[in-house]
Formats: C-alpha cells, sequence, structure tokens
C-alpha cells in the first residue's frame, strides 16, 4: 500500500509499505478520505522522536483521520459498508483495569497510529476495531471528521474542569489545541473564554468565535483583564495549552477562590508550583491524556451546529503533495491552524 | 407610590399604595424599568392562591425585574447610583443553616416578592439588599434584565443536571420554563435539546434555536424519537418541565443507564414512581427550587451573546395598561413566551 | 456435578447434573468453599420466578460464593492455582456500551448466577472470569468471602450516596441488606446511622456496631429521632432499603434541605413521589442495581478490620443440609441474618 | 483578664492584658477550660512571624479551645449558658462572595485567632459569634473538643479527596496534622491509610489505630510498598502533609491512573510538579486551606465513637505552667503529639 512513511528523522517517502491487514471479527476496513497533520507527526518529523518514543524503523505518519467504512467484520452491527466515518487512533486492552473502569486512555497499553512502533494512516486503508470508529451525521463533512481527534482533547479537558453553566474560563496558549479547548470550553457550558497568547494572528482567529476576547500578552496584562471581566474575582477555570513553565509562575493569581487549573500543554521540564499560594485558594489541578468517550459527543456538537471547526481549517493538500503538506507544516505560518491531505485520489 | 395592586382573586387595580422604603446601609433602591409577568403573578389573579400562600389582603405583583440604581447605601461599594441592574426576587436570612452552606434558596425562611405578605415591584421604586441586586453589561437591555428571573431557574436546571459537555437532553414541556430550561441546557453544554409538548406554536419558537429539536407528542411518539437520535442508547437527561403526572411515567424510558431526571415542574399530587425500573438503569433524580447563585452567570451568557432571550419576549405593554397586560397573559395565547411590563413612565 | 437444583417451585433435590464446565484462556476454575442463601435463591424455591425470570427447568441455585481455584487458563496472570477467592455473580459483556463505560452492572446482557437461565453456584466447582474473581487475603475467611457479593451492594449505596465525612444517615429496613447498607454507610464516612425498622431483633444485631442507632418504629417517632439527632436539621442521607411503598411517604420529612435517598429496596408495585415537596429541598435521590467495582474495595474493608461481618452469619449448614439450609431460611427467624452453605465436603 | 501573652519573639508572659469583651446580639461568651497547643503558636513563639503575619506587638496565644457558655446575646437561640462547647477560630466576613457561596474559609477578610493583629484564647474568657461555636455532646470531653480544631484540616482534606468507600491512601509526613488527616480519612471512607514518615515515634503512635500502615522510609521503600498493598495498581489518594519539597517528588509514583494528591503540608519554597508525569495518569490535586463546614462533623464523629482523638493527647499543663507547656512542645519530643493547657483553674 501507498503511504507517507517516516524513513528517519527529516526524511519523509510517498511509496509502497507493507501494513497489516488481517480483519477479526470486530472490526472495520476503512478507505482513508482525509486525515489531518498533528503537531506531533511534524515532531516525529523533525525531531526524530516525542519522548521515550523513538522512529528507529520507517512509520507511517498521521493519526486525525475520516474515511469510509469498505468491509466489516462478522461481529460487527453497529456499522456497516459505505458508512462515513471517524477513528479514535488509540486502541487500549479492553481487560485492562483501566479500560474496565472506564478510563481507557490511561491505560499504558493502548496502542496509538503514528506512535512507534505503530504506523499511523496516511495511506490508502486501515483495519480498526469498530468500537472505535464514529459514524458521521451527513451535515459532518470528512474534513470536519478528521478533526473530531484535536477537538477531543479538548473536550477531556472541558469535562475534567467540571464547568458550570456561566463559567469564565482562561485559555493559556493559541495554539491548534488551545483553539480547540477554548471551543470545547465554550460548547461545554463557559459564557466566555479569555485566550491569552504573544502570536497576534491566532488570536484573531479564535476571537471570531463568540465569547472568545483574545488577550494579547505582549501589549496587555492578562491578571489585570481577567480581574476587570470578573469585577475582581478571578476566572472559574485556567486551561494551561502553553507547556510554558513561565506561563505556569502566574495561572493561581488568575483564579478564583476554589478555581481550577487544567493543564493540558506537556512542559519539558517540571514547572514551579507555589503550594502555599494553590492552598491559600483551595485550588484545584486537573490534568489531560488525550481523551475517552469524547468522540460521540464532540461529533453531536459538530452535528447540531454548536462547534464549528472548519474555520481552522487553514489548508488541504493533496495526497500526492503530503510532503509539501508536512514542510508547510514545519515552517509555522502563524496563522495556521490545521492543515490536512486528502487521500482519496490515493 | 403608584403600584399595580391585587386587591383580591380576579381584581387588579393601579393605585396609590403605602409600601417600605427605608434604606440600611447594604441596601440600595432601584427605580424599576421593566418588569416582566410571571405565571405565578398570573396565578395570583386568577386563583388567589398559590398552595399555602394566600393572597388574603391587597398584595403588588411582579418579581421579574430590571431598573436603575438611584440610592446606595453607605455600606454599598459593588454598585453606584446610575447602573443599570437585574434583581433576585427572593431574599433570604443570610445567617441561616442553608445560607451559610451556600444554598440559600432552600432557606425557609426567604422572603419572595409578590409572595404573600411580601408586596412585588410592579411600581416605580423599590429597596433591596446590593448583595441581591446585579450591575447589567452595556450590551444587556433592561427587557433582557428582566428575564433573568425566569432564565435563571432553567440555570439550576442545568447546573444540577451536571451536563457533561455533548450531551444530549429533552425538555418535557413547552412552556416558558421548559423553554428557558431547553436555552440553558444548551448553553450549560449539551450538543442538542428535544423540547416536547403537545402546543405546536411554543415548539415553533424553541425551534428556532440551534441545538432545539422539537417533537410534537401528538404525532410523534417520544421515546421512538429520543432512542433513533441517540442509536438506541437514550438521553443523557430529562428535564420535567411539564408538571404532568402522566408524563412522569414515560420519563425513564427516555433515558440511557445512569441517566438523570431534573425535576422542574410542579405536578399538584403525587406522581407514581416505578422504583424498580429506575433501579434497573441506576437513574438518578434532581429536583429544582427557583436558584442559586445564578444571576451573575446568567447575565455573563446573555452579554457574550451564547443566550439570546430577545425573542421570547412576546409582547411589552406601558404600565398604565398592565391590567391588560395580565388579561393577555390570562388568555394564554399559544405563541406567547414572555409579557413585560415597561415601568418607565410609571 | 452434584449440585443443589431447584427442580420447580417449592422442589429442591441435591442431585448430579451437567453444567458447562469448558475453560476459555482468561478464565479460571474454583473449587466452592462456602455459599450463601439470598433471599433471591428463597424467593425462586417459594415463587418459582422473580419478575420477568421464570424458573422454567431445572436450575442450580447459589450465587454468594467463595472457593479455591484449582485451575487457570493460559492468559490468567493475577491469580493461581490454591489461591482463596470469592466471585461476582454477574459477568456482562465486556464490549458492550455501558461496560466500556465502567458501569457492567447496569448492561442488560449481563449473565447472572441462579438467575433464570443462568446455573447457581451450589455445586463442587465453577468456571469463572478470572477479572470477576478476587483473591481473599490471608485474614478473610471463606465464610466471609461468601458475604463479599451481599456486602457490595451496600458499598455500591454508599458509593451513589456520595457520602461526606461525618455524614448522618438513616436506613429504612433492618433486613439483611439494610445491615448491610448500614455497616457499608459507616465504613464509608458516615459518623452514625439511624436504622429504623419494626422488627426488633434484627435492630438489635445492628446496634452492637459502634455508630448505629436503632430506632423502633413500632414504638418511637423516626422522624422525631431524626430530628432530634440533628438539632431539626434532618439527615444528609436516607437508604430506602425495605421496599414499602408506605415507607416512601416519608422519606422526604427524614431528610435536611439537599439531601438524598437511595433507593435500595424495591416496591413490587410504583410509590407516590411528592415532587412539590420534593423540590421544596431540593432533595436527589439516587438508585442502586447490584454493584460495580465494589469487590476489591469490600475486601479491603473486611481485611482492614475496618467492616467485620463475622456477626451476621446466623448459621451454616454443610452441604448434604442445603435443603434444610433452605427450609430455614423459609422461615425467615426473626434473628436470622445470613444463612451459609459449606461445600468444600461436597 | 489574665492571659498567656507573647510579647515579641521567645518572650512570654503570663499576665493581665486588656482584651475586647462586648458581646454583639448573635455573639456567646465563653469560659474557656482546654486550649491545645499548635505548630503555629509555637512558630510565633521561636520566630515571631509566620510569613506576612507578624508579632509587632503583645499578642495572646492559642486558638484550638473549648469551654462553657456564660452568657449569650439577645439573638442566640441554638446555645445557652451552661453549654459545654467547642470554637471555630477563624470568623469571616458572612456578606463576602466567599462567604456566601459556601467556601468561607477562603474569605481573605477572615479573622483568626492569635494571628496578628487578633488576639487567642490562652485566657479566661472569649465573646465569639453563636455560628462559630460548637455544643459538646455529654460523651466528647472538653480535652476532644479542644482536638477539634487540627482534626477539622483532616476533615477538610479528606472531603477535598473525594474518598470513594474502600479506598487506599497514603499520608506523607506522621506530624500531628499527617495523624489527623489518616483518621480522618479512614473516618471518611478508606479502607486503610499508609502513612509514611522517618520519625518512628509517631508511626507507632499512629499504628495504634486500625487501618494504619506505618511505613518507616528510612527503612522500607514507599512506593514498593504500596505497589504491593494494591496490587502493582497504585494508591487511590496521597495526603501530603510533611510540607517538603523533596517529598513532592515522589507522589505521582504512589497514585493509580486518575489518583489524587491533596496538599496539605506548606512547603516554603515552590515545589517542582512534573506536569507532563501528573499528566499521563491524568492525577488530580487538591488543596486544603483549614477548613469549612466540619466543625459539626468532626463532633459527630467523635460522639458516636468513630474517631478517638484521646490517645494522640501527650500531655496536660494547668494554666500557670503554660509558658512550660509552649517549651515542651518547643522541645519537639519525637513521641508529643498533642500538648494541652487546662485553663479552668485560671
Amino acid at each position: 500500500m501507498k503511504a507517507l512513511v517516516l524513513e528517519r528523522q527529516h526524511e519523509l517517502a510517498i511509496r509502497d509499505i507493507d501494513l497489516p491487514g488481517e480483519m477479526g471479527p470486530d472490526d472495520v476496513r476503512i478507505r482513508l478520505h482525509t486525515v489531518g497533520v498533528c503537531g506531533s507527526d511534524v515532531h516525529y518529523y523533525t525531531h526524530g522522536r516525542i519522548g521515550p518514543f523513538v522512529v528507529d524503523k520507517p512509520m507511517v505518519l498521521g493519526h486525525e483521520a475520516a474515511g469510509t467504512v469498505e468491509a466489516v467484520g462478522a461481529g460487527v452491527s453497529a456499522l456497516k459498508v459505505g458508512d462515513r466515518v471517524c477513528m479514535e487512533p488509540g486502541v487500549p486492552d479492553s481487560g485492562s483495569r483501566a479500560s474496565r473502569l472506564g478510563m481507557y486512555n490511561v491505560d499504558p497499553s493502548v496502542r496509538f497510529w503514528a506512535t512507534p512502533p505503530v504506523h499511523g494512516v496516511l495511506t490508502s486503508t486501515v483495519v480498526h476495531p469498530a468500537a472505535f470508529t464514529f459514524r458521521l451525521p451527513d451535515n459532518v463533512s470528512f474534513a470536519e471528521g478528521a478533526m473530531v481527534e484535536p477537538f477531543a482533547v479538548g473536550m477531556q479537558a472541558a469535562t475534567k474542569a467540571r464547568i458550570a453553566p456561566g463559567d469564565t474560563a482562561v485559555v493559556v496558549g493559541a495554539g491548534p489545541i488551545g483553539i480547540m479547548v477554548a471551543l470545547a470550553a465554550l460548547a461545554g457550558g463557559c459564557a466566555r473564554v479569555v485566550i491569552a497568547d504573544l502570536a497576534r494572528p491566532k488570536l484573531d482567529i479564535a476571537a471570531r468565535y463568540q465569547g472568545v476576547i483574545p488577550v494579547d500578552v505582549s501589549k496587555e496584562d492578562l491578571a489585570a483583564r481577567v480581574s476587570a471581566l470578573t469585577d475582581g474575582w478571578g476566572a472559574d477555570i485556567v486551561f494551561e495549552c502553553s507547556g510554558s513553565p513561565r506561563a505556569w509562575e502566574g495561572l493561581i493569581a488568575l483564579l478564583r477562590p476554589s478555581g481550577v487549573i487544567v493543564a493540558v500543554g506537556l512542559p519539558l521540564a517540571p514547572v514551579p508550583l507555589d503550594v502555599a499560594l494553590l492552598t491559600t485558594k483551595e485550588i484545584r489541578i486537573e490534568s489531560v491524556f488525550r481523551y475517552a468517550h469524547q468522540y460521540d459527543r464532540a461529533i453531536a456538537l459538530m452535528a447540531s451546529g454548536r462547534v464549528d471547526l472548519k474555520p481552522l481549517i487553514s489548508a488541504t493538500f493533496p495526497f500526492e503533495d503530503s510532503i509539501a503538506a508536512f514542510d508547510r507544516a514545519v515552517e509555522g505560518r502563524p496563522d495556521d491552524v490545521k492543515i490536512q491531505i486528502r487521500m482519496d485520489a490515493a
């Protein structure tokens, strides 16, 4: 099968590669239609590794995917050939203790697309468990379907925050995930979300959404703005999406007593946590690892029109130009949020 | 002071009446601008009582109110003369056990406007604790401010439901409160809200909102529709807003395992609860009594544009026509949701 | 295999019967040591059915069981031959939506021992999934291991109640399940549990436990006692374990504002629920169906000495006298809580 | 009035001092009977300050107190002369936003005994709001009443943890607060609490309680022990009570996926938090500032016998020897948990 293969750090190739294709009774085979480029795909390309995960043999990239079911296993009843679908890229051990408790995302044995040694889906077809494959309603396009994966991270963050209707949230960091979190927080009950960054163009994109208040921290004091917006009380929730240790220093000051910090961004090193200050306000910290049970909820929000992710798709490349797509992602244009690749002519 | 006085059952008069006007240090005096007509106001007019609350002497009606601060007590710092505000009509004993625990709405000693023996606010001015008076942002009109009270009931219901982002809810009963609950549920995180009633016109009004799915139960089976929408799984939440004992019989069937019923409507008699069936699905029931700590949240949702209540204002009468306003409310036109009275020329 | 077989209503026999014995890779085979007699076993004996579950062919009884692992499947690593264990009698479909969400107890496809058409375990050995088989610590006897099943119902109730440390609870109904719930509520954080019944002997047994306050409702007003104990505030939690529709009428009056009713007992007919009264106090209702993820927690509480169920074992019969054991259970002596059967000589 | 006065750092005196004694209508006057010596009292003695709170004029010490009501204000109905009581030392502004939301402990305007410039209660009588004064049942002694204050910190920690019945917890640090937290965690639903410290004597005292598992970290690897106890799964909760930045480094490794850290101890400097590791397990962090609404719950647990704090009272001094009591506390004998002072002969 033809696929976009990361041969090693810095080297991509579109070439044939042998991929597993055996179907079990609970699996479906999906012809890929659209695959988004994620920061982790790009990071494997530029660095050859993410933490302990090292690309030490050729690996197909891509895990944000939508397509069409073209075969179903004997035990599958919820899906049929021709269904338009999107897929969760991580498949846990369904018998693990974490899975049985309903939190399969923290099962250490999860196998995740485009995470060594597991291949991704920038290729023609993939075999996948039906239980992790979700039908798209007619009014949700393949392109939107391929956005469900990053949006599910936002949904997990919004769920962990335990938003009360009408809450005020701050999102620190207006990268793709920060924007997804902001939209999920609004969909999940926030009245307004202050989104803060140094990068103006993405703030402008986020600001097109109702309820989003952009703050350019190169020009404005975030804490002062939040205080003014909340009559000095503070925000109910801060979603930390920048991964910057420096950002962590100011988070507590943004919050009301008994507020919550949701850690989404991953700092490279431990951050300093002022426990005494945390305690004075009885702040809670939640953390987010991917998502569990969010796909159907994310799709429902998109289908009802409450969440519109289409404006976040900055460019779409045909599969034969997928290396160019990656090079554009590496370039990191300030107003690029999501780059996608169309597989349907592959 | 001139006021709309319910002299006794069936008899309203616009006349002068002595009303308390003494200000304490923590009070403000508000000049009324807009007052909504609530079902309870109408019920006192038509029945002379609601349960144990009997109108046995003349009482001013009205409790959904917005206006302008015209005097502030010496201890008030959060409000100033000229502030546009809306007010919570119920004032609890701040020292009661319930209040101290943060749930002042269930404090039995609460004094509530237009509930005998407490006068309402269909008059020129009222003295009220600053702590229960909320500033309106510039982009929230007086008319919208007077809608905060009924919307706060919806907010309380949405809060009690503990909505997870992307939930599917059913609202049974498309009266004014049912519509408020539907909008609060959507604002509070639901992807979609099925609203069910026999009355077509109000369903049509509700259906103008994104995410609302109207079901005319005179023509369509509600359980079948919910099942189809949720792939046979069931709704996450049912808000019972009809107050109909008959409606209660079918609620459990609408729900997924571990779903929740939120009781908002007040049946006149006990309803039959099938505990064995409830148990099979481990259903939870929550109940709602007015609201606590919802005004600022409701106003934030309106100010950010996430909730628009203006389309629910069906007609506005000047104060001198307020008896006509009540007679129209008594009439109960099928497409009337909320009737308001302008006090500003009073 | 020799087993206690319910041939039909009213007719028990100890005889040989063919039982499934095939082991899968994730199964273990357990030699039974102790099996408790549950009210449902007795009800099948006396009535031949429970609701829709009809004994229309011979069925082995018994589902409260402990024993010793005597064979393990190839995929089993957590258990080994010789382990002393107890078992969950209900095995769900691990791929069902409910199971994947972590609430396998409400999976409608669960197969439960001694529930037609599934055989129970009053026999020599049984093959069971390792995932539903739990090792007993050295200081937890087989007899206690066979008590885990009914205690797990109490644990589920205590978990659903969301007890805050120091809560005051009322248990209505001092049958075996009522007592289990009372002990689980105390272990789960209650400071004290008022247990109410008309039957004096079981109240006396319950009263031996620290923190249990027995109320004989034939002689004392329960609401008055609860009010006195709580300075007029009311209990935080009421566990309804009697299944009596009459009992439901007085539950709300026992509770503080924002208190919770946990429905454990199963009334034969719908109960009248005063929604208006429920609402005035913003009462919550939770319901309990068996249990999920409680076995390891229950065993930990027993192993640490925080819960001692041994005093609740009223009599133990050898397997050859198991019909006599059932006849004693049918007799319903007022001070019998749990009757067990020793299988180890079977 | 005679009192124990901290004149300045290192200098205590028993002498007469003018103290406020005016009673409002909602106050009571209490004759002190027993006052415990808290680490913060000792710290003011040895350091003259705690963070921003500086002893810059003479201040009476002591805030863990019990006594007898000897006068009640006109508005007080819940207490009467002669009642044996204990008191919350912190009195918030009841009209503050935090207080109205039910979390008065995080109200920044709280006035707390023996925290500059507010005097403590090592004296004969004190005037205090009835709302923060709690009647002791007959079977709770004054000495135990004076233990409610530190135990309430443990209760707050146990409440924030949201213990599920049967949880396994680890308490890091076996000082007085660590032991209080361990006992509150057990009372609040834990099956067992591992308590870890380098100091053997206090571990031995803690180990006398059922369910407490002491781990001397100078001799044993804590993570290995927790892993063994939980079949490799990890603890549900870690209560950090040491205040040691070093301790924070190992906390995440002790926890199961989705476990919780409750921050109780106050490190002097920010601690390093490994957000990436936190996230991998989706760990939650809660923090605790004193307590709110815990006194009645703590007293109920003591009255029912579920919590026995008497073994933690290491020594009792008469008031005239209270300087000796402080010097003994400064000495910090390894097996001293709580030192109390009897005021009744003062």
